[in-house]
Protein backbone atom coordinates (compact mmCIF):
# COMPACT_ATOMS: atom_id res chain seq x y z
CA UNK A 1 0.00 0.00 0.00
CA UNK A 2 1.11 3.50 -0.85
CA UNK A 3 -0.03 6.13 1.44
CA UNK A 4 0.57 10.05 0.92
CA UNK A 5 1.97 11.92 3.47
CA UNK A 6 2.25 15.45 3.88
CA UNK A 7 5.62 15.93 4.90
CA UNK A 8 9.61 15.57 2.52
CA UNK A 9 10.97 14.65 5.87
CA UNK A 10 9.92 12.90 9.32
CA UNK A 11 12.02 12.68 12.37
CA UNK A 12 11.32 10.58 15.13
CA UNK A 13 12.41 11.11 18.29
CA UNK A 14 12.48 8.42 20.66
CA UNK A 15 12.87 4.65 19.25
CA UNK A 16 11.11 2.78 21.82
CA UNK A 17 7.81 0.68 20.78
CA UNK A 18 5.52 3.40 19.92
CA UNK A 19 8.66 5.77 17.98
CA UNK A 20 9.73 2.23 16.10
CA UNK A 21 6.17 0.98 15.09
CA UNK A 22 5.59 4.56 13.50
CA UNK A 23 8.89 3.48 11.55
CA UNK A 24 7.81 0.74 10.44
CA UNK A 25 4.52 2.21 9.60
CA UNK A 26 5.83 4.40 7.35
CA UNK A 27 8.11 1.14 6.05
CA UNK A 28 5.80 -0.85 5.19
CA UNK A 29 3.08 2.65 3.67
CA UNK A 30 6.36 3.47 1.11
CA UNK A 31 6.07 6.83 2.65
CA UNK A 32 8.25 8.75 -0.60
CA UNK A 33 10.26 11.09 1.68
CA UNK A 34 13.34 10.38 4.25
CA UNK A 35 12.92 9.27 7.47
CA UNK A 36 15.23 10.24 10.07
CA UNK A 37 15.46 8.95 14.16
CA UNK A 38 17.48 9.90 17.11
CA UNK A 39 17.35 7.53 20.23
CA UNK A 40 19.64 8.60 23.35
CA UNK A 41 20.38 5.17 23.21
CA UNK A 42 22.99 4.73 20.13
CA UNK A 43 22.37 0.49 20.10
CA UNK A 44 18.86 1.48 19.35
CA UNK A 45 19.60 3.92 16.74
CA UNK A 46 22.32 1.37 14.90
CA UNK A 47 19.43 -1.32 14.95
CA UNK A 48 17.39 1.21 13.53
CA UNK A 49 19.53 2.22 10.79
CA UNK A 50 20.25 -2.08 9.79
CA UNK A 51 16.64 -2.39 9.63
CA UNK A 52 16.94 0.27 7.06
CA UNK A 53 14.47 2.11 9.14
CA UNK A 54 15.81 5.52 9.25
CA UNK A 55 18.14 6.77 7.13
CA UNK A 56 20.78 8.17 9.42
CA UNK A 57 23.35 6.32 11.18
CA UNK A 58 24.10 7.98 14.40
CA UNK A 59 24.52 11.92 13.90
CA UNK A 60 23.99 12.06 10.27
CA UNK A 61 20.90 14.27 9.92
CA UNK A 62 21.09 17.18 7.94
CA UNK A 63 20.45 20.69 9.70
CA UNK A 64 18.43 22.42 7.56
CA UNK A 65 16.02 20.06 6.40
CA UNK A 66 12.86 21.69 4.66
CA UNK A 67 9.15 20.31 4.79
CA UNK A 68 9.60 18.63 8.39
CA UNK A 69 7.73 16.71 10.56
CA UNK A 70 9.06 15.79 14.27
CA UNK A 71 7.63 13.87 16.37
CA UNK A 72 8.34 13.10 19.61
CA UNK A 73 7.80 9.74 20.63
CA UNK A 74 9.56 9.92 24.66
CA UNK A 75 7.80 9.07 27.86
CA UNK A 76 5.96 12.04 28.51
CA UNK A 77 8.82 13.83 31.38
CA UNK A 78 11.39 13.90 28.48
CA UNK A 79 9.61 16.25 26.25
CA UNK A 80 11.62 18.98 27.43
CA UNK A 81 15.03 17.80 27.49
CA UNK A 82 13.67 15.95 23.66
CA UNK A 83 12.19 19.20 22.63
CA UNK A 84 15.91 21.35 23.95
CA UNK A 85 17.95 19.31 21.80
CA UNK A 86 15.79 18.79 18.72
CA UNK A 87 15.90 22.95 18.70
CA UNK A 88 19.75 23.85 19.92
CA UNK A 89 20.84 21.11 17.12
CA UNK A 90 18.83 21.84 13.97
CA UNK A 91 17.59 24.45 12.12
CA UNK A 92 14.60 23.10 10.25
CA UNK A 93 12.49 25.08 7.97
CA UNK A 94 8.67 24.87 7.29
CA UNK A 95 8.73 22.39 10.34
CA UNK A 96 5.67 20.90 12.24
CA UNK A 97 6.08 19.02 15.53
CA UNK A 98 3.95 16.50 17.44
CA UNK A 99 4.20 14.11 19.91
CA UNK A 100 2.99 10.61 21.02
CA UNK A 101 2.56 11.49 24.95
CA UNK A 102 -0.04 10.00 26.99
CA UNK A 103 -0.66 12.71 28.88
CA UNK A 104 -1.41 16.59 27.05
CA UNK A 105 -1.90 18.95 28.96
CA UNK A 106 1.44 18.67 30.72
CA UNK A 107 3.50 18.76 27.24
CA UNK A 108 1.34 21.77 26.15
CA UNK A 109 2.56 23.64 29.62
CA UNK A 110 6.07 22.79 28.32
CA UNK A 111 5.63 24.24 25.30
CA UNK A 112 4.68 27.29 26.61
CA UNK A 113 6.78 27.54 29.28
CA UNK A 114 10.40 26.69 27.13
CA UNK A 115 9.66 27.04 23.85
CA UNK A 116 6.61 29.41 23.04
CA UNK A 117 8.02 29.94 19.48
CA UNK A 118 7.19 26.57 18.72
CA UNK A 119 3.76 26.48 20.27
CA UNK A 120 1.70 27.41 17.09
CA UNK A 121 3.60 24.62 15.35
CA UNK A 122 3.26 21.71 17.82
CA UNK A 123 -0.03 20.08 17.41
CA UNK A 124 -0.52 17.75 20.42
CA UNK A 125 -1.09 14.27 19.34
CA UNK A 126 -1.64 10.54 21.30
CA UNK A 127 -1.87 7.49 20.08
CA UNK A 128 -4.36 5.28 21.84
CA UNK A 129 -2.19 2.39 21.01
CA UNK A 130 0.83 0.56 22.66
CA UNK A 131 1.14 -2.50 24.73
CA UNK A 132 2.87 -4.21 28.32
CA UNK A 133 5.96 -4.84 25.75
CA UNK A 134 8.18 -2.04 25.49
CA UNK A 135 11.71 -0.87 23.03
CA UNK A 136 12.35 -1.13 18.99
CA UNK A 137 12.19 -4.87 18.89
CA UNK A 138 8.91 -4.88 20.14
CA UNK A 139 7.13 -2.20 17.32
CA UNK A 140 4.88 -3.27 14.58
CA UNK A 141 4.33 -1.96 11.52
CA UNK A 142 0.22 -2.32 12.98
CA UNK A 143 0.33 -0.76 15.85
CA UNK A 144 -1.22 1.89 14.75
CA UNK A 145 -4.02 0.12 12.31
CA UNK A 146 -7.58 0.20 13.09
CA UNK A 147 -6.72 2.45 16.46
CA UNK A 148 -8.24 5.96 17.98
CA UNK A 149 -5.57 8.87 17.78
CA UNK A 150 -6.82 11.47 19.65
CA UNK A 151 -5.22 15.26 18.05
CA UNK A 152 -5.76 18.23 20.83
CA UNK A 153 -5.61 21.18 18.99
CA UNK A 154 -4.84 24.54 21.04
CA UNK A 155 -6.02 28.00 19.39
CA UNK A 156 -2.79 28.47 18.31
CA UNK A 157 -2.66 25.48 15.60
CA UNK A 158 -3.59 26.32 11.81
CA UNK A 159 -6.40 24.46 10.45
CA UNK A 160 -4.27 23.14 7.63
CA UNK A 161 -1.23 21.83 9.85
CA UNK A 162 -3.92 19.95 12.14
CA UNK A 163 -5.52 18.24 9.34
CA UNK A 164 -1.92 17.23 8.00
CA UNK A 165 -1.23 15.29 11.41
CA UNK A 166 -4.31 14.04 11.20
CA UNK A 167 -3.23 12.78 7.75
CA UNK A 168 -0.03 11.42 9.51
CA UNK A 169 -2.34 8.96 11.71
CA UNK A 170 -4.80 8.13 8.72
CA UNK A 171 -2.45 7.51 6.77
CA UNK A 172 -0.73 4.90 9.25
CA UNK A 173 -4.49 3.31 9.63
CA UNK A 174 -5.61 5.00 12.89
CA UNK A 175 -9.16 6.58 13.26
CA UNK A 176 -8.42 10.13 14.21
CA UNK A 177 -10.44 12.03 16.89
CA UNK A 178 -10.58 15.85 18.33
CA UNK A 179 -10.01 16.79 22.36
CA UNK A 180 -9.01 19.40 24.18
CA UNK A 181 -5.96 18.52 26.33
CA UNK A 182 -7.69 19.08 29.80
CA UNK A 183 -10.93 16.53 28.82
CA UNK A 184 -8.19 14.19 26.84
CA UNK A 185 -6.05 13.82 30.35
CA UNK A 186 -9.41 13.60 32.88
CA UNK A 187 -10.84 10.99 30.38
CA UNK A 188 -7.51 8.76 30.01
CA UNK A 189 -7.30 9.22 34.03
CA UNK A 190 -10.33 7.12 34.23
CA UNK A 191 -9.92 4.34 31.20
CA UNK A 192 -6.25 4.03 31.00
CA UNK A 193 -4.36 5.59 33.97
CA UNK A 194 -6.86 4.07 36.42
CA UNK A 195 -6.63 0.28 35.04
CA UNK A 196 -2.55 0.49 35.08
CA UNK A 197 -2.81 1.46 38.68
CA UNK A 198 -5.34 -1.50 39.91
CA UNK A 199 -3.04 -3.65 37.94
CA UNK A 200 0.20 -2.51 40.04
CA UNK A 201 -1.99 -2.71 43.32
CA UNK A 202 -3.07 -5.97 42.15
CA UNK A 203 0.34 -7.22 42.08
CA UNK A 204 1.73 -5.62 44.84
CA UNK A 205 -0.71 -7.30 47.12
CA UNK A 206 -0.82 -10.48 45.31
CA UNK A 207 2.77 -11.04 45.82
CA UNK A 208 2.83 -9.30 49.12
CA UNK A 209 0.68 -12.64 50.33
CA UNK A 210 2.25 -15.36 48.04
CA UNK A 211 5.37 -14.54 47.00
CA UNK A 212 6.74 -16.90 44.24
CA UNK A 213 3.26 -18.89 44.49
CA UNK A 214 1.74 -15.96 43.14
CA UNK A 215 0.37 -17.75 39.63
CA UNK A 216 0.72 -21.25 40.80
CA UNK A 217 -3.19 -21.70 40.79
CA UNK A 218 -4.79 -18.94 39.14
CA UNK A 219 -7.10 -20.13 36.27
CA UNK A 220 -6.14 -16.93 34.30
CA UNK A 221 -7.62 -13.82 35.24
CA UNK A 222 -5.05 -12.95 37.29
CA UNK A 223 -2.55 -12.98 34.46
CA UNK A 224 -5.02 -11.30 32.87
CA UNK A 225 -5.50 -8.24 35.51
CA UNK A 226 -2.09 -8.02 36.47
CA UNK A 227 -0.85 -7.78 32.54
CA UNK A 228 -0.30 -3.94 32.10
CA UNK A 229 1.71 -3.97 35.50
CA UNK A 230 4.98 -5.32 33.36
CA UNK A 231 4.69 -2.06 31.45
CA UNK A 232 7.82 0.16 31.14
CA UNK A 233 8.37 1.71 34.41
CA UNK A 234 9.67 5.00 33.19
CA UNK A 235 6.50 5.70 30.52
CA UNK A 236 3.71 5.01 33.77
CA UNK A 237 6.24 6.66 36.34
CA UNK A 238 6.04 9.81 33.81
CA UNK A 239 2.21 9.90 33.39
CA UNK A 240 1.50 9.41 37.20
CA UNK A 241 3.27 12.87 37.39
CA UNK A 242 2.43 14.57 34.75
CA UNK A 243 -1.36 13.69 34.94
CA UNK A 244 -1.20 13.54 38.70
CA UNK A 245 -4.51 15.42 39.62
CA UNK A 246 -7.02 13.43 37.50
CA UNK A 247 -5.39 10.37 38.57
CA UNK A 248 -5.77 11.00 42.17
CA UNK A 249 -9.19 12.31 41.48
CA UNK A 250 -10.01 8.65 39.33
CA UNK A 251 -8.39 6.58 42.37
CA UNK A 252 -10.56 8.08 44.73
CA UNK A 253 -13.54 7.60 42.60
CA UNK A 254 -12.82 3.69 42.22
CA UNK A 255 -11.82 3.63 45.71
CA UNK A 256 -15.25 4.65 47.02
CA UNK A 257 -17.21 1.75 44.43
CA UNK A 258 -14.54 -0.60 46.04
CA UNK A 259 -16.00 0.53 49.56
CA UNK A 260 -19.63 0.26 48.07
CA UNK A 261 -18.84 -3.42 47.26
CA UNK A 262 -17.07 -3.58 50.64
CA UNK A 263 -20.19 -2.66 52.23
CA UNK A 264 -22.64 -5.18 50.41
CA UNK A 265 -20.78 -8.08 50.65
CA UNK A 266 -20.06 -7.25 54.67
CA UNK A 267 -24.15 -6.65 54.60
CA UNK A 268 -24.20 -10.22 53.16
CA UNK A 269 -28.19 -9.43 51.55
CA UNK A 270 -28.14 -11.57 48.27
CA UNK A 271 -30.70 -9.23 46.73
CA UNK A 272 -28.84 -6.41 46.73
CA UNK A 273 -25.27 -7.76 45.91
CA UNK A 274 -27.52 -9.35 42.77
CA UNK A 275 -28.46 -6.53 41.98
CA UNK A 276 -25.78 -4.21 42.16
CA UNK A 277 -24.03 -6.80 39.68
CA UNK A 278 -27.04 -7.30 37.52
CA UNK A 279 -26.47 -3.18 36.87
CA UNK A 280 -22.55 -3.49 36.34
CA UNK A 281 -22.59 -6.59 33.52
CA UNK A 282 -26.33 -4.61 31.96
CA UNK A 283 -24.18 -1.31 31.50
CA UNK A 284 -21.41 -3.37 30.26
CA UNK A 285 -23.08 -5.87 28.19
CA UNK A 286 -24.83 -2.78 26.71
CA UNK A 287 -22.10 -0.04 25.81
CA UNK A 288 -19.08 -2.59 24.87
CA UNK A 289 -18.56 -2.30 21.29
CA UNK A 290 -19.38 -5.04 19.22
CA UNK A 291 -16.38 -6.24 18.08
CA UNK A 292 -15.15 -6.93 22.08
CA UNK A 293 -18.72 -8.98 22.74
CA UNK B 1 -10.21 -40.29 22.10
CA UNK B 2 -11.79 -42.86 24.28
CA UNK B 3 -11.50 -41.88 28.29
CA UNK B 4 -12.13 -44.34 31.53
CA UNK B 5 -14.12 -43.14 33.97
CA UNK B 6 -14.90 -44.95 37.09
CA UNK B 7 -18.29 -44.75 37.15
CA UNK B 8 -21.48 -46.41 35.41
CA UNK B 9 -24.00 -43.62 36.19
CA UNK B 10 -23.08 -39.57 35.79
CA UNK B 11 -25.42 -37.57 37.13
CA UNK B 12 -24.98 -33.56 36.59
CA UNK B 13 -26.95 -31.29 38.58
CA UNK B 14 -27.01 -27.83 37.12
CA UNK B 15 -26.17 -27.30 33.15
CA UNK B 16 -24.65 -24.29 32.70
CA UNK B 17 -21.49 -23.41 31.44
CA UNK B 18 -20.09 -25.83 33.71
CA UNK B 19 -22.05 -28.58 33.94
CA UNK B 20 -22.93 -28.38 30.19
CA UNK B 21 -19.14 -28.43 29.87
CA UNK B 22 -18.63 -31.59 32.19
CA UNK B 23 -21.79 -33.28 29.93
CA UNK B 24 -20.05 -32.39 26.41
CA UNK B 25 -16.21 -33.31 28.07
CA UNK B 26 -17.79 -36.79 28.90
CA UNK B 27 -19.18 -36.90 25.25
CA UNK B 28 -15.90 -36.28 23.41
CA UNK B 29 -14.20 -38.56 25.63
CA UNK B 30 -16.68 -41.22 24.61
CA UNK B 31 -17.90 -42.20 28.92
CA UNK B 32 -18.94 -45.81 28.73
CA UNK B 33 -21.83 -44.90 31.06
CA UNK B 34 -24.80 -43.34 31.29
CA UNK B 35 -25.36 -39.46 31.99
CA UNK B 36 -28.41 -38.08 34.00
CA UNK B 37 -28.91 -34.48 34.02
CA UNK B 38 -31.11 -32.67 35.85
CA UNK B 39 -31.32 -28.50 36.04
CA UNK B 40 -34.43 -26.62 37.73
CA UNK B 41 -34.80 -25.05 33.89
CA UNK B 42 -36.98 -27.87 32.05
CA UNK B 43 -36.08 -25.56 28.73
CA UNK B 44 -32.17 -26.57 29.50
CA UNK B 45 -33.14 -30.01 30.27
CA UNK B 46 -34.74 -30.07 26.79
CA UNK B 47 -31.70 -28.75 24.79
CA UNK B 48 -29.63 -30.86 26.92
CA UNK B 49 -31.98 -34.41 25.74
CA UNK B 50 -31.56 -32.95 22.24
CA UNK B 51 -28.23 -32.66 21.81
CA UNK B 52 -27.61 -36.19 23.79
CA UNK B 53 -25.94 -34.65 26.18
CA UNK B 54 -28.15 -36.84 28.82
CA UNK B 55 -29.92 -39.90 29.13
CA UNK B 56 -33.17 -38.34 30.41
CA UNK B 57 -35.80 -36.51 29.13
CA UNK B 58 -37.22 -34.16 32.36
CA UNK B 59 -37.96 -36.37 35.28
CA UNK B 60 -36.89 -39.56 33.73
CA UNK B 61 -34.16 -40.44 35.94
CA UNK B 62 -34.07 -44.41 37.46
CA UNK B 63 -34.13 -43.54 41.31
CA UNK B 64 -31.80 -46.97 42.02
CA UNK B 65 -28.79 -46.38 39.74
CA UNK B 66 -25.53 -48.27 41.62
CA UNK B 67 -22.01 -47.11 40.97
CA UNK B 68 -23.06 -43.16 40.28
CA UNK B 69 -21.29 -40.01 40.46
CA UNK B 70 -23.31 -36.90 41.25
CA UNK B 71 -21.73 -33.65 40.43
CA UNK B 72 -23.55 -30.73 42.01
CA UNK B 73 -22.83 -27.81 39.30
CA UNK B 74 -24.92 -25.17 40.84
CA UNK B 75 -24.14 -21.36 42.19
CA UNK B 76 -22.69 -22.23 45.76
CA UNK B 77 -25.44 -21.20 48.08
CA UNK B 78 -27.59 -23.06 46.22
CA UNK B 79 -26.22 -26.83 47.33
CA UNK B 80 -28.50 -27.36 49.94
CA UNK B 81 -31.67 -27.18 48.04
CA UNK B 82 -29.47 -29.52 45.62
CA UNK B 83 -28.05 -32.06 47.80
CA UNK B 84 -32.14 -31.66 49.78
CA UNK B 85 -33.56 -32.34 46.20
CA UNK B 86 -30.72 -35.25 45.15
CA UNK B 87 -31.27 -36.50 48.64
CA UNK B 88 -34.97 -37.19 48.43
CA UNK B 89 -35.61 -38.26 44.83
CA UNK B 90 -33.06 -40.95 44.75
CA UNK B 91 -31.73 -44.02 46.34
CA UNK B 92 -29.02 -44.79 44.66
CA UNK B 93 -26.15 -47.29 45.45
CA UNK B 94 -22.55 -47.00 45.34
CA UNK B 95 -22.92 -43.44 45.18
CA UNK B 96 -20.06 -41.03 45.34
CA UNK B 97 -20.73 -36.83 45.08
CA UNK B 98 -18.66 -34.04 44.25
CA UNK B 99 -19.19 -30.16 43.53
CA UNK B 100 -17.61 -27.70 41.31
CA UNK B 101 -18.30 -24.56 43.45
CA UNK B 102 -16.16 -21.75 43.23
CA UNK B 103 -15.72 -21.85 47.66
CA UNK B 104 -15.01 -25.10 49.50
CA UNK B 105 -15.59 -24.46 53.34
CA UNK B 106 -18.82 -23.25 52.82
CA UNK B 107 -19.96 -26.19 50.91
CA UNK B 108 -17.82 -28.06 53.49
CA UNK B 109 -20.21 -26.65 56.16
CA UNK B 110 -23.29 -27.33 54.79
CA UNK B 111 -22.86 -30.95 53.75
CA UNK B 112 -21.76 -31.81 57.55
CA UNK B 113 -24.58 -29.63 59.00
CA UNK B 114 -27.39 -30.95 56.84
CA UNK B 115 -26.44 -34.40 54.99
CA UNK B 116 -23.59 -36.32 57.83
CA UNK B 117 -24.63 -38.92 55.94
CA UNK B 118 -23.26 -38.04 52.91
CA UNK B 119 -19.87 -36.34 54.11
CA UNK B 120 -17.70 -39.50 53.90
CA UNK B 121 -18.67 -40.03 50.27
CA UNK B 122 -18.53 -36.12 49.22
CA UNK B 123 -15.06 -35.34 47.66
CA UNK B 124 -14.96 -31.54 47.65
CA UNK B 125 -13.99 -30.50 43.83
CA UNK B 126 -13.39 -26.97 41.93
CA UNK B 127 -12.20 -26.86 38.14
CA UNK B 128 -9.98 -23.65 37.81
CA UNK B 129 -12.21 -22.72 34.82
CA UNK B 130 -14.85 -21.00 33.53
CA UNK B 131 -15.21 -17.25 32.03
CA UNK B 132 -17.74 -14.50 31.79
CA UNK B 133 -19.93 -16.32 29.65
CA UNK B 134 -22.45 -18.56 31.62
CA UNK B 135 -25.46 -20.95 30.51
CA UNK B 136 -25.54 -24.73 28.64
CA UNK B 137 -25.14 -22.17 25.18
CA UNK B 138 -21.65 -21.11 26.03
CA UNK B 139 -20.65 -24.97 27.51
CA UNK B 140 -17.28 -26.69 26.08
CA UNK B 141 -15.94 -29.88 25.40
CA UNK B 142 -12.63 -27.99 25.92
CA UNK B 143 -13.46 -26.25 28.95
CA UNK B 144 -11.53 -28.39 31.68
CA UNK B 145 -8.24 -28.96 28.95
CA UNK B 146 -4.93 -27.95 30.46
CA UNK B 147 -6.59 -26.49 33.37
CA UNK B 148 -6.11 -26.87 37.21
CA UNK B 149 -8.85 -28.52 39.26
CA UNK B 150 -8.26 -28.61 42.98
CA UNK B 151 -9.04 -31.36 45.06
CA UNK B 152 -10.22 -30.58 49.05
CA UNK B 153 -10.17 -34.13 50.72
CA UNK B 154 -11.14 -33.91 54.50
CA UNK B 155 -10.49 -36.61 56.55
CA UNK B 156 -13.42 -38.70 55.74
CA UNK B 157 -12.77 -39.34 52.78
CA UNK B 158 -10.96 -42.89 51.54
CA UNK B 159 -8.09 -42.53 49.42
CA UNK B 160 -9.13 -44.46 46.72
CA UNK B 161 -12.16 -42.39 46.25
CA UNK B 162 -10.80 -39.32 46.10
CA UNK B 163 -8.85 -41.12 43.01
CA UNK B 164 -11.76 -41.60 41.18
CA UNK B 165 -12.85 -37.72 41.30
CA UNK B 166 -9.14 -36.99 39.98
CA UNK B 167 -9.65 -39.63 37.78
CA UNK B 168 -12.82 -37.78 36.35
CA UNK B 169 -10.87 -34.28 36.29
CA UNK B 170 -7.66 -35.83 34.63
CA UNK B 171 -10.23 -38.09 32.04
CA UNK B 172 -11.46 -34.39 31.47
CA UNK B 173 -8.41 -33.19 30.87
CA UNK B 174 -6.98 -31.34 33.99
CA UNK B 175 -4.70 -31.09 36.15
CA UNK B 176 -5.42 -31.66 39.83
CA UNK B 177 -3.88 -30.73 43.16
CA UNK B 178 -4.87 -30.88 46.45
CA UNK B 179 -5.54 -28.45 48.88
CA UNK B 180 -6.95 -27.95 52.19
CA UNK B 181 -10.50 -26.30 52.10
CA UNK B 182 -9.60 -23.24 54.24
CA UNK B 183 -6.20 -22.70 52.50
CA UNK B 184 -8.33 -22.82 48.90
CA UNK B 185 -11.15 -20.42 49.78
CA UNK B 186 -8.26 -17.67 51.17
CA UNK B 187 -6.08 -18.31 48.12
CA UNK B 188 -8.97 -18.17 46.05
CA UNK B 189 -10.12 -15.15 47.49
CA UNK B 190 -6.60 -13.10 46.72
CA UNK B 191 -5.89 -14.31 43.17
CA UNK B 192 -9.73 -14.37 41.82
CA UNK B 193 -12.35 -13.63 44.20
CA UNK B 194 -10.61 -10.27 44.47
CA UNK B 195 -9.96 -9.49 40.40
CA UNK B 196 -13.69 -10.38 40.14
CA UNK B 197 -14.84 -7.36 42.52
CA UNK B 198 -12.05 -4.89 41.14
CA UNK B 199 -13.46 -5.58 37.87
CA UNK B 200 -16.80 -4.53 38.94
CA UNK B 201 -15.25 -1.73 41.35
CA UNK B 202 -13.89 -0.35 37.88
CA UNK B 203 -16.69 -0.47 35.18
CA UNK B 204 -19.15 0.93 38.25
CA UNK B 205 -16.71 4.11 38.59
CA UNK B 206 -15.77 4.58 35.19
CA UNK B 207 -19.56 4.37 34.27
CA UNK B 208 -20.90 6.21 37.18
CA UNK B 209 -18.08 9.09 35.02
CA UNK B 210 -18.39 8.50 31.80
CA UNK B 211 -22.33 6.69 31.10
CA UNK B 212 -22.52 5.69 27.36
CA UNK B 213 -19.22 6.96 26.51
CA UNK B 214 -17.65 4.60 28.83
CA UNK B 215 -15.83 2.43 25.89
CA UNK B 216 -15.69 5.35 23.42
CA UNK B 217 -11.67 6.25 23.77
CA UNK B 218 -10.57 2.90 25.12
CA UNK B 219 -7.81 1.30 24.09
CA UNK B 220 -8.40 -1.58 25.22
CA UNK B 221 -7.15 -2.07 28.48
CA UNK B 222 -10.83 -0.68 29.83
CA UNK B 223 -12.31 -3.29 28.04
CA UNK B 224 -9.78 -6.20 29.25
CA UNK B 225 -9.93 -5.11 33.27
CA UNK B 226 -14.08 -5.32 33.19
CA UNK B 227 -14.06 -8.50 31.30
CA UNK B 228 -15.36 -10.54 33.96
CA UNK B 229 -17.83 -7.26 35.38
CA UNK B 230 -19.77 -9.54 32.58
CA UNK B 231 -20.10 -12.59 34.59
CA UNK B 232 -22.98 -14.24 36.41
CA UNK B 233 -23.97 -11.93 39.31
CA UNK B 234 -25.61 -14.78 40.56
CA UNK B 235 -22.99 -17.57 41.03
CA UNK B 236 -20.31 -14.21 42.38
CA UNK B 237 -22.81 -12.89 44.78
CA UNK B 238 -23.10 -16.27 46.02
CA UNK B 239 -19.07 -16.85 46.08
CA UNK B 240 -18.92 -13.09 47.68
CA UNK B 241 -21.16 -14.20 50.38
CA UNK B 242 -19.74 -17.66 51.00
CA UNK B 243 -16.23 -16.56 51.47
CA UNK B 244 -16.76 -13.49 52.72
CA UNK B 245 -14.16 -13.00 55.56
CA UNK B 246 -11.46 -13.78 53.24
CA UNK B 247 -12.92 -11.87 50.16
CA UNK B 248 -13.06 -8.92 52.75
CA UNK B 249 -9.29 -9.24 54.11
CA UNK B 250 -8.05 -9.59 50.19
CA UNK B 251 -9.76 -6.27 49.35
CA UNK B 252 -8.50 -4.63 52.55
CA UNK B 253 -4.96 -5.86 51.44
CA UNK B 254 -5.70 -4.64 48.24
CA UNK B 255 -6.79 -1.39 49.07
CA UNK B 256 -3.09 -0.95 51.37
CA UNK B 257 -1.70 -1.67 47.99
CA UNK B 258 -4.13 1.40 46.25
CA UNK B 259 -3.00 3.80 49.28
CA UNK B 260 0.51 3.06 48.85
CA UNK B 261 0.39 4.21 44.85
CA UNK B 262 -1.71 7.10 45.75
CA UNK B 263 1.07 8.50 48.44
CA UNK B 264 3.66 8.07 45.52
CA UNK B 265 1.73 9.63 43.20
CA UNK B 266 0.63 12.50 45.54
CA UNK B 267 4.79 13.03 46.40
CA UNK B 268 5.57 13.08 43.08
CA UNK B 269 9.16 11.54 43.31
CA UNK B 270 10.09 10.02 40.39
CA UNK B 271 12.95 7.46 41.55
CA UNK B 272 10.49 6.15 44.43
CA UNK B 273 7.59 5.71 42.04
CA UNK B 274 10.12 3.83 39.64
CA UNK B 275 11.60 1.81 41.77
CA UNK B 276 8.17 0.60 42.76
CA UNK B 277 6.89 0.19 39.56
CA UNK B 278 9.78 -1.74 38.62
CA UNK B 279 10.25 -4.26 41.52
CA UNK B 280 6.44 -4.62 40.42
CA UNK B 281 6.75 -5.62 37.03
CA UNK B 282 10.42 -7.74 38.24
CA UNK B 283 8.08 -9.79 40.27
CA UNK B 284 5.65 -10.67 37.88
CA UNK B 285 7.86 -10.74 34.42
CA UNK B 286 10.25 -13.52 36.64
CA UNK B 287 6.86 -15.35 38.01
CA UNK B 288 4.53 -15.75 35.39
CA UNK B 289 4.12 -18.86 33.72
CA UNK B 290 5.82 -19.12 30.47
CA UNK B 291 2.68 -19.79 28.44
CA UNK B 292 1.82 -16.09 29.16
CA UNK B 293 5.13 -14.28 28.16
Amino acid sequence: MIQNFDFKNILVIGLGMIGGSLLYGLQSRRFKGTVYGLDTDSEVMKSAHNLNLINNAIDEIPTNLNEVLVIFAVPTLSINTAMAEVLSKFEFKNVLYTDTCSVKSSVLEAIQDTNQNILNNFILSHPIAGSEKSGLSASSESLYDKRLAIICPHEGNKEEDIKKIENLWEGLGSITKRLPASVHDDLFAKTSHLPHIISYALMDTVFNDLKEDSFLHSGGSLEDYTRIASSDPVMWKDIMIANKSSVLEAIDNFSLSLDKISSLIKEGNPDKLVNFFSSIKTSRDMLLPEKNK
